[in-house]
């Protein structure tokens, strides 16, 4: 088991790494990162021996805290409502993430593999939600999962891409919202 | 001006290039190009004098054919349906795009200098098609272009990724079509 205060070392670690990675992208420095999280460079590489497992382990943080907002999104939240603000949660992280994928692809890393875990845990998020709203009426009922994964994806690239400001990302959503929310023929 | 003859093979080439490209992707050569189109490898090179210009020409020739059609969208069709229509024209070409694209960005080309004035006319139309379509009342008169545009760049690049079969793509636009034809507050 992990030492609580090298565990919180972790946290700091990752915590400062996505702040310095949001600011400068590729260009971020491991000694620039250690600087931020108050911790010393040999520290840093004890945690992550490499920029590429410090990145890798940023992704994993994000999804985790992405599928911990879903539990608890499920376990608090009105079920009419829980749907659709997973699904503007997920859009805004797409949105905050450029400076990631661009220095992992510089990096040359492919993730995929490396998700498969939380992309199916993820996916089981998504339909719990999907069908709880659907349960209570907030979603059209002849919605299917693939739609709504694709519809995500597109709101995800395009919110990724950093070309649109927010105003017209949550204008854009709303109209994706009022789709999945109306009655078919209506 | 170019002769006839000269301009039919240019068409030609062109067609068979797409055809090629699509099938074959990065792959593609330029003396297989030539058979398809049944010209000389001789004439290939006189029109396009490296695979880059042919590329580039494509690019040009789709979003032209794509300008054309909103153009008889606008003469011919129902106002009301003319904007759904040339939405999901575009979102069908950029689902067939992803082997030109792959091929551009392995040649490192980078086409969004050469098409300044296409993206122009591209927005003039989508705007004109909109506004059309928000005067006989299918469309929300609230919506404004820059989320058709957002909606529009995440839809294409859903579609792109080439993920998606088409009936789930064919969900996903009549689900955003509801959004953009439904009252505000329905």
């Amino acid at each position: 088991m992990m030492r609580s205060d090298a565990a919180r070392n972790r946290v700091k670690v990752l915590e400062a790494a996505e702040a310095v990675l949001d600011e400068q992208g590729l260009s971020a420095r491991m000694d620039e990162i250690a600087r931020r999280a108050g911790v010393g460079v040999g520290t840093l590489y004890r945690h992550f021996a490499t920029k590429e497992a410090l990145y890798q382990a940023i992704v994993t943080a994000r999804v985790d805290a992405l599928l911990n907002q879903a539990a608890r999104l499920r376990a608090t939240a009105d079920a009419g409502s829980a749907f659709f603000t997973f699904f503007a949660r997920i859009v805004a992280d797409a949105g905050r993430k450029k400076a990631l994928t661009d220095a992992l692809h510089g990096a040359g890393i492919d993730l995929k593999a490396q998700q498969t875990g939380q992309q199916a845990s993820m996916r089981a998020a998504i339909t719990e939600l999907l069908h709880d709203a659907q349960r209570v009426g907030t979603v059209r009922s002849d919605i299917e999962l693939p739609e709504v994964l694709a519809l995500l994806r597109g709101a995800s690239m395009a919110a990724e891409t950093g070309d649109y400001p927010g105003t017209v990302l949550d204008r854009s959503l709303s109209i994706l919202f009022d789709g999945l929310r109306s009655e078919p023929g209506a």
